[in-house]
C-alpha cells in the first residue's frame, strides 16, 4: 500500500505550491504547473513513468478520493510524495471548494528548441501550429483535437497562452502532457522552419482557396490556426496555401476548436492516418 | 434618440428580473431568459423584429456601453424599455462584476410542439437531435454549429439542460434564439417521429458502421448526438444507423461539441447545402 502523508494544516510548507491556486493561475509561472483532476493526473503519471517531457513533484488528494485512485498510484514511483487531507483544510488550502479533490504538481524536465523538435518529427507528419491564442479554453481544446486525430506535435507560437495553466490542461484532458510542443519564437520564425522541413502549410481562413477536405495528401503536413475573432494576418495567409471550412451564409460563426477539429480530422484523413 | 431610464438604486422594481441573475440561472425559470452580451442581444432583437419565436422584454445597459450601442438600439421598438445604469448598480443588481455591461430579458412567444416542428420543416432538410445533454457549454455549442451549418432545426429531448440558460445561451452566440428548436419527449417519441417523417436517422458512435463523411445523402438527414461520458444509449443505436468519427487508437477523446461539428459538416456537405 502507498504511503500517505496526511495535511493538517493549509500553511503546511510542504504543499505550498498547492495555495490559492486560482490566483496562481493568473501570474504566470516557470515551467511547473497545476494537474487537476484524475484524467490529467493519470496523464502526469504516464508521461512521468514513461520518462516523457513531464514529471510528477507531489501530489494533494481529498482523504475520500484516495481509495479510488488506489490502481494509479500504486504506478507512482516512491520518491513523489502523495498528501492527503480532508475537505475543508483542502479547500482552505486551495482558496475555493475543490470537489474534484485530485491535484498534483509537475514540472517539465526539458524544454525542446522549436528547431530541435521539429528535427525530430517523422517522416509522415501531422502538426497543429496555433498562432497567437489566448485563451485558455481554445489552446486546451486545440492539443485534445491534436490527440484525437494522432498529430505528432502543437506548435505554438511566442504569444500564445500556456498551455499549462490549470485550466488549459484540464480542456485537453491532459493531451497537453503527451503530445509533443513547444511555445516561443514568431510565426514568421516558425513558417519558415516549416518550410525548410518540407511540410505543406495550409492555414485557415473563411476565404481560403481550398475545401478542407479537398486538401491533396503530402507526406509532411501542418494545419495553421488563428485566434478566433480575428483569424490568421494577411501576412501570414499570404505566406501559405489556404483551405476553408464551408459554412452557411452570414457570419462565420465556428468556434475555433470545433473549426480545428474539423480540419485536422480533413488532413488526418487525407493522409490515410486514421 | 431612444429614450433612457436610469436606474439609481439595485433595488427598484422595474430591474428586479436582473437581480443576482447567477442564483437565477441555478434555479431554471418560465419561459423568461437573460440574454447576456452584444452578440446575443443582437439575435434577441433580431427575433423580436422579425416576429420570430423570442421577443425582448427590457434591456439593462451599463451606461458607458449605450453609445457602442446606438445603431441597434434604434431597431428596437419603442415599447421595450431601456435601462441604463452606473458600473456599481449595475454589479449591486447582477450580483457579481458585469463587466460585458450588456443584459436584456426575454421571453418566449410560443413553443411549438415536436410533431408540428417536424411537420414544419422543408422537404430537403437537415437536423441536429441531442439526448441527455446536461452541459450547458455543450448544449450552446450544438446550437452554434447548427447555425453555423445551415441545420433547419434542434430537437432536444426532455432530459437536455435548458438552452435558454444564460450561459448557454452565450456559447450558441445567440443560436438558439435563431434555430428553431424544441425541448420535449422522450428520445423514443423524437425517433418515432422523426422516422415518420421520412429522416434518414444517424447516431454517432465511437463503434459506428460508416465513417462520418462516407455517409450517403438524403433529403431529410438527422443527426444524433449523445452526452460526453457515455454517449448514445444501445436502444437508441439500435433504431438508428450509426456513423463513427475516425480517431487515433486509444481514449475517444474528442469533445461533444467538435464531433456534432464534425458530423454535422459531413452531412451538410453530403447534402450539398455548403
Amino acid at each position: 500500500m502507498r504511503e500517505l502523508i496526511r495535511i493538517h494544516e493549509a500553511d503546511d510548507p510542504r504543499i505550498a505550491e498547492f495555495r490559492s491556486i486560482r490566483e496562481r493561475d493568473l501570474t504566470g509561472r516557470d515551467s511547473r504547473f497545476i494537474a487537476e483532476g484524475t484524467v490529467v493526473l493519470r496523464m502526469l503519471i504516464g508521461a512521468h513513468c514513461a520518462g516523457g517531457d513531464f514529471a510528477a513533484e507531489k501530489l494533494l488528494l481529498l482523504e475520500n478520493r484516495v481509495e479510488g485512485l488506489a490502481a494509479l498510484l500504486q504506478e507512482l514511483p516512491g520518491e513523489v510524495p502523495v498528501y492527503v487531507a480532508s475537505q475543508p483544510v483542502l479547500d482552505a488550502i486551495a482558496g475555493f471548494h475543490l470537489h474534484r479533490g485530485v491535484l498534483a504538481l509537475g514540472h517539465r524536465r526539458r524544454n525542446p528548441a522549436p528547431a530541435q523538435l521539429i528535427e525530430s518529427l517523422p517522416a509522415k507528419a501531422l502538426v497543429v501550429a496555433a498562432f497567437g491564442i489566448s485563451n485558455h479554453d481554445n489552446v486546451g481544446a486545440i492539443f485534445r483535437n491534436a490527440a484525437a486525430f494522432g498529430a505528432d506535435a502543437v506548435l505554438l507560437d511566442e504569444t500564445c497562452c500556456d498551455p499549462l495553466y490549470r485550466k488549459a490542461l484540464r480542456v485537453s484532458v491532459g493531451a497537453v502532457l503527451a503530445v509533443p510542443y513547444f511555445r516561443a519564437g514568431s510565426t514568421a520564425e516558425i513558417l519558415t522552419t516549416l518550410a525548410g522541413a518540407g511540410f505543406s502549410i495550409w492555414g485557415l481562413s473563411p476565404a481560403g482557396a481550398v475545401e478542407i477536405r479537398e486538401v491533396p495528401a503530402a507526406d509532411r503536413m501542418v494545419l495553421i490556426t488563428g485566434t478566433e475573432g480575428e483569424g490568421l494576418s494577411p501576412e501570414v495567409l499570404a505566406r501559405v496555401n489556404t483551405a476553408r471550412i464551408a459554412q452557411a451564409p452570414g457570419l462565420d460563426s465556428l468556434n475555433a476548436a470545433t473549426a480545428t477539429g474539423i480540419a485536422l480530422y480533413g488532413m488526418a484523413m487525407a493522409q490515410g492516418r486514421l
